[in-house]
């Protein structure tokens, strides 16, 4: 028996990986991380791009999997698992342009701080890496999600945590990606499974392990960020956390069309049960008869969204206890939703929407904070001042959501400008929840969005988590990888040369 | 008086700063921040070249002053301060060019994943830095340094630590700074110099700090990136600290040019007094009469190099310490210089070239870590089996060099694929003292090499630890950065619209 199929999870799901399986799922990633190297670029292409085939041949299977152990809507999970396979044919288009290597040629030649050897500089691939699904992305976010397929683009074998609310699925993912491997001759040491909590803490410290890939929750994201801090080789720990994302609706917008963005939020904060990082969590509205007849549309329609069945038992029970205990602050009153009970069933899985005012002067503290579940604040603002006075106060996030119409070029910008300051994502006149994968997607932010405000785990430029420079100083041509070559094979490839960037060399 | 003025270091470079004057320090860091982002790049490029102009008029005064303050030889310091300029004019250059910024423009469109808004990204400046002051560079790497540079570059406010090795140093370099930006007419808060141990370790803590540049030991840089992660909010901290840097020279090499080899190798450990980060601390040679000439070229030539005043008392005491002990190894047998007495003056700085003889076996443990100063192992191996064994057994490192000619191209590949999986640069036929400026630059590496495995301290590349990306999502153009437009006031930016890279737009 391989050690890969020692880490199967398909036989027996909801086991712990002990420390030994843990070792050989490692063992496997450094044998197949030579071989996932010298696949090359295109060879890695070939990879991503069988892998979106094989999940596209297991959709039903998938499908059926993921709805009857995550109790998600066919339809959401259908959409998610294309967004799982583009993800992988996108990092497939990244790798055949190959720009992400950041190639860079400097001949022999003088400085004014002396003379300078032939430098070459491109970036190559960490080694093996750890991946941490998700509980509210089974497919997108987890074991064939955007860590696994960034990873496996920049040449780094993965180690994928399972999520324990999807064992099922994560196996039937592990299988599709697996085949693919096989069907083109790669190492299927390039992936493996762990179970467990302890084997999860035990991966990101293992000493083969270069860095580690995270999307959840806040206090899980900073335990594991320090114990990658605390080891004896510190590693890079990229954590997508999640905050509170705020939404500024300014005057002239709630004026112009306050209904429709009313119904807008109530769809974007309870849009899969309000579980998505991206949720907003707090909108600033104008006082007046525009900002109340918003606050009215939104009452309206919060009321007529049911409630929702969670991902576990324990986010709907935390989700019960956190949103109890918001409606029970100083300066906080309901105004939407079961809040005047618990907001969700007791015992169950089923969170239903709440929508809460509250005084401006009394949000500070863990009002500020994420509240994972379908749930909204609404503050009111009298003018410009206190507008800024309350963005000036909201930390760190994924996303800042800007309403504005003509009039508020001024108000827009001022609010423009604080989130600019503390946010990944400015959103205007939309809803944060939805994110696009492409070139200039960027899912990040200063922490607590992230625990690694340089980078993204999502869109194009996340390929550069599982990469490190390195600089050749007049090394044989022969010697060197093909990209830094004065004539690479790939002709087209973009690259620096004595300075001077070059799109065809 | 401004909190400019409390933090002027002039007046007495020796005493430590408070509290209330860090804060003060930061204060003038944060009302700065918005002055510089808007400056813009041709803004910063200008103050950037009115700092190297700066430097440039106080040359006598800065390198006369540095020459009293540390001990270090004027010609050495001419050039280390013709380097300094050099970066501050570097990076005008990358400010210029402008491609770091990697604008991306995704207009609205359609995805596999469904429909797309516009989406545009680049990179902005985190905010306040903190920069530690290396006692090894007092130009390059200290308040006028490569950080500070690249740091103000990219838009960063800068509050620096001075070394207490060499404080006047530091004001000087300060003063000059601070005249070039007020001759631009930039405010004076870009720039801060704080003072002392403890003052160091609250600046990391600072909650304005948003990132931390460090060179220095790595008890010391350990030390601060922890307090780092162990922050609320946990920061990047980019610790260049420095490895045990290996030199392979393979069979035919040591046959062709084994004497100069040698010659080289004992100006490389020696030169500094051996106090480079870059210094090669352990050679491997061929067994055999030609790695025996070679062995023996070297003793001579070791013995022909004075002893040096090291940077400070202390450094010369560890380097006393930890050479006798380094000497007293089992396996290890002296080869050349005074490590048969204690190898500095008794309480003096002086500090004299070492050459050890170590059996491959006992190759573990210390002798395996960096010893600053100079000292130089000696390995030698029997067949490519036993090199291979040795080279994999070292640590990450900044460098790994190696010499090779014609009929060593079987041995050289099997070294280089090693350290290339371990090192930040690999040197080859030269010797990795001396470090050029450049854009392939790359210089760092894994841990202990650094502590951010992405990064390098050095070369155009050095600006990105001080930006993060952001991405905005359908925000008008009248709000948007220029370059993020989609017609740049420069159209010679390279852009990436599209998923197409472009030089000009």
């Amino acid at each position: 028996m391989s050690p890969h199929d020692r880490s199967d999870p398909s036989a027996a799901p909801a086991r712990h990986t002990s420390t030994a399986e843990l070792d050989a799922a490692l063992d496997a990633a450094v044998a197949a991380f030579a071989a996932l190297s010298s696949l090359g670029r295109s060879g890695r292409a070939r990879l991503l791009r069988a892998v979106s085939t094989a999940l596209e041949a297991d959709r039903d299977d998938l499908v059926t999997t993921c709805e009857q152990e995550t109790g998600l809507p066919t339809s959401r999970l259908q959409q998610e698992l294309s967004r799982a396979r583009f993800q992988f044919e996108h990092f497939a288009d990244v790798l055949d342009d190959g720009a992400y290597l950041e190639a860079t040629v400097d001949h022999r030649g003088d400085s004014p701080a002396g003379p300078r050897p032939d430098l070459r500089r491109m970036l190559l691939p960490l080694g093996p890496v750890g991946v941490f699904g998700a509980s509210n992305f089974p497919f997108a976010f987890s074991v064939a999600g955007g860590d696994t397929a960034s990873a496996l683009a920049a040449g780094c074998p993965v180690v994928a945590k399972v999520h324990e609310a999807h064992p099922l699925t994560s196996a039937s993912s592990f299988r599709a990606i697996r085949r693919a491997a096989e069907s083109i001759g790669v190492d299927t040491g390039i992936l493996s499974l762990v179970h467990g909590q302890q084997a999860g803490t035990e991966l990101v410290r293992h000493p083969a392990v270069r860095a580690v890939g995270f999307t959840g929750s806040l206090p899980v994201g900073r335990l594991l960020a320090d114990v990658a801090a605390a080891r004896p080789d510190p590693i890079p720990f990229y954590g997508e956390l999640g905050a509170l994302n705020v939404v500024a609706v300014c005057p002239a917008a709630a004026r112009a069309r306050g209904v429709d963005i009313a119904r807008g939020l109530a769809g974007s904060f309870t849009l899969g049960v309000g579980q998505y990082c991206t949720k907003p969590g707090l909108v600033l509205i104008p006082a007046g008869p525009d900002g109340r007849a918003l606050r009215k549309a939104l009452i309206t329609a919060v009321g007529e969204v049911p409630s929702g069945v969670m991902l576990s038992e324990r986010i709907a029970g935390a989700y019960a206890t956190r949103s109890t205990a918001l409606a029970g602050h100083a300066g906080v009153t309901v105004l939407a939703g079961h809040s005047d009970r618990r907001p969700v069933d007791a015992g169950g899985r089923h969170g239903a929407p709440v929508l809460l005012e509250v005084d401006p002067d009394q949000l500070t503290g863990d009002l500020l904070e994420e509240c994972f579940g379908p749930i909204l604040l609404v503050a009111t603002y009298t003018d410009v001042d206190q507008l800024r006075s309350i963005v000036s106060r909201t930390g760190p996030a994924l996303t800042g959501t800007i309403h504005a119409d003509g009039t508020d070029s001024e108000v827009s910008r001022i609010v423009l400008d604080i989130l600019v300051g503390r946010v990944g994502r400015i959103v205007w006149n939309a809803f944060p929840t939805g994110l696009a994968v492409a070139w200039a997607t960027h899912h990040g932010g200063p922490y607590p969005a992230s625990t690694s405000v340089l980078h993204t785990s999502v869109g194009a430029t996340a390929i550069r988590r599982w990469l490190r420079p390195v600089c050749f100083q007049d090394v044989p041509a022969d010697l060197l990888p093909d990209e830094l070559r004065d004539e690479p094979v790939d002709h087209s490839l973009a690259r620096r040369v004595d300075g001077t960037l070059r799109v065809t060399s």
